[in-house]
């Protein structure tokens, strides 16, 4: 049984973190709320997305796993405004969802998640680094590395945290000291991630006034952020590419 | 003899009316206004236009008829602001069409209404239940339609006026009662039609608070406005699709 | 020796005015300020630009020249906001230079301007008709007479100056007399131009309020401009194309 409603807006949210990574994904639904883990199929980025109870203007639910095509889901949000109410409900004996918004009802056949890839298991990392940013800043400085390379350097040399792309010829480089930061925890590390991914990561991320990063030496960097004040909680795990010389 | 000045707007209006479903049009010219009557190369629908003499800042006209090239015009149209005023003038001796808009001046050579498809023949249809519905809630439901299905019922149920699409798994669904609508004469009918031809349809129906629908049981739809007060009268007839059980 | 700073909108003007034409281009910088020369590939149209060292917040060099990729420049300064400030240092060592806006740091590989094309000569004409008009103006009658023909004809006929543009069935003519414009100096002369060139020709131009055409009997169009009070000055020079009867 599961019955909800919620803020458009927070709903695309929650849609599009994900959708960035996979195309599909299976939500696991409990009396608490929400929660999604997935990895995209290459294997290299790892979504975590819980979107509590308290998120929505009402929530109802037994524990239930449902699969949903992502892509379906953002062509029928991208339909409807920010302000709208979604309500959402599982029709057990059909095992359809339906979605109602301002008049307009869907009803979606939903991908059985037996079939579907298992979640993943999130490693247990001791990352030293971490920097507190804003979206805004994490997403200028990928779009300009983007402009010059295909990777992007993360890193922190004394108290200067760095971002830094290397192209074949051009390089660019953002540098931002504790005062530009929202916080900063330094450790002396740098790794190395594909811009694609990380292209794709920031999208949802730079919305956000607080990004946390999470780093070390050539280890995989974790980003999380949080929206409508903790209620849907965003985190990736991207691993890192290998510097060559 | 033809000589007339509007609104670079209304004509932009009457010009788009008919180029979702004709790429060429014969203009029926009279001293009381402007008529066109088109169908679409598919046969499947049919366009009427009518714009009164009464719409025009100036008009002079005796009869006569014109072909009419009207990807040229839109793209001419697309040049210019809604509120400037388009001077059109026919030249008899050379055929050719002059149109002048805030201080450009183009000559359009015309096509020969007589190679061009004879006007069509407007069916008279019984056409039991009627609706009349604001533009952009017919829009928005057509266009969630197209997320779904490539054809769209139109129907009533008791007091209730319904659209609906059905894909292969996903099905959406809009019901409005009689106080979401302007007027409602009910009637026990549905019929299905392409999607396609809706919403090219739909693009400038769109504008107008007032749209009026007539439909029947598997019976072609009536889909009416009008616009500048009623001097700006657009109708399309649209086939029915045979539903497949 | 090479360091300067500049307001971001002008110099996306500045690499503006040059990438209509070129792909990269040599600057020779001096203490008065920076002044390109550049044909396009097919020699068909010049640019001149000449930016005073005033322009700058800060300017110093010594005399060098450096080749620029002006793709990859482009680029760059798509990402920044015009009310930004840019400081540009050339390193005499490596080679290479840097740009540093808002916290991002480029550093650019120049090209070496040995190996590129010389500077052209510039011709020295006499070009008796001059117009002085609006960009926008310009603009309009470029893209009216583009959606009717890929050649454009300047003149002036008595006191009217025209731009006019003939299809094989179509004619689009702008007439604008005296008053219409900012000033004139007439002379019964004619030259046709390429639309391709003239499209290009006219984006960065249109935003200036006052545009100078000097033209003469079947002889190269001189359009010229001046941006920041005159600080800018940009000049393009386009070949006629031979009318054919």
């Amino acid at each position: 049984m599961f019955r909800a409603t919620i803020d458009a807006d927070l709903l695309k949210d929650s849609v599009e973190s994900l959708s960035v990574l996979v195309d599909e994904a299976r939500f696991r639904i409990s009396p608490e709320g929400i929660a999604v883990r997935a990895v995209d199929p290459a294997n290299v980025a790892m979504v975590s997305l819980d979107l509590a109870a308290s998120a929505f203007d009402e929530f109802s639910a037994s524990d239930c796993e449902i699969g949903m095509d992502l892509t379906k889901l953002t062509d029928i949000l991208s339909l409807i405004d920010k302000t709208d109410k979604v309500l959402i409900e599982l029709d057990d004996m059909s095992q359809k969802l339906s979605i109602q918004i301002a008049g307009l009802s869907y009803t979606l056949s939903l991908l059985d998640p037996s079939t579907m890839r298992a979640d993943p298991r999130i490693p247990q990392l001791e990352l030293p680094a971490e920097v507190i940013m804003n979206g805004k800043d994490l997403r200028r400085a990928v779009k300009a590395s983007e402009k010059i390379s295909d990777h992007m350097l993360f890193g922190i040399d004394g108290e200067i945290f760095y971002m830094e792309a290397e192209g074949d010829t051009d390089r660019v480089r953002v540098e931002m000291s504790r005062d530009q930061l929202i916080d900063l925890k330094p450790d002396d590390v740098h790794s190395l991630f594909s811009l694609d991914y990380l292209a794709d990561i920031v999208k949802p991320v730079a919305r956000s006034n607080e990004v946390l990063l999470e780093f070390g030496m050539d280890f995989p960097i974790k980003i999380s952020t949080t929206f409508a004040n903790g209620a849907l909680k965003v985190g990736y795990l991207l691993a890192p590419r290998i510097e060559s010389d």
